[in-house]
């Protein structure tokens, strides 16, 4: 994988459509469109039953980068694909808990 | 990335030596060695300073599967490697949150 990698967890409101919520997952996806993202994954919980894994969360992103640079580029103003998703879809997420790392 | 994502995060135990720790992030690429993982990426955190990012895990690890029993096999007393590990490093940790996907 990437020297850095983002990882997000989104739960969604609860009054999201079907309909809204897959338009929300291939949006995840177009994300990997971006020329600052390096590789792009979007997952639902497996529902593995074990007393340490979470599957509270409705949608899981986990991006790669090649750089912090690039990230920091992905989170500024300049990548309009990414602002202009947050802009699209920030009303269907109640909680977001990002784990965001570099390569140890 | 693969087909089923298994994203485990690990708070450690306050008295992990350095030494310890460093022996901790070297068993943990060492998974990749297991013939059930597709791929294997450990991670420290970034750092980035936003009120939705975690930075208060110590370690990530993000293994990749290409299926569930692949998954299930890891987890299961048939991978030896993965039992060995958790044997020898069960006393590092003081909370592990893991969120299992499958792709969407």
């Amino acid at each position: 994988m990437n020297p850095f990698v983002h990882a997000v967890h989104f739960w969604l409101q609860p009054d999201v459509s079907d309909e809204r919520r897959a338009a929300l997952v291939e949006a995840l996806k177009g994300l990997g469109e971006s020329p600052n993202v390096a590789s792009c994954r979007v997952g639902v919980p497996a529902g593995t039953d074990r007393p340490v894994v979470d599957n509270s969360y409705d949608i899981q992103l986990v991006c790669g980068f090649n750089s912090v640079e690039d990230h920091d580029r992905y989170q500024s103003a300049d990548d309009t694909l990414h602002t202009q998703f947050i802009e699209n879809f920030k009303d269907t997420w109640a909680k977001v808990v990002i784990y965001d790392s570099l390569e140890a």
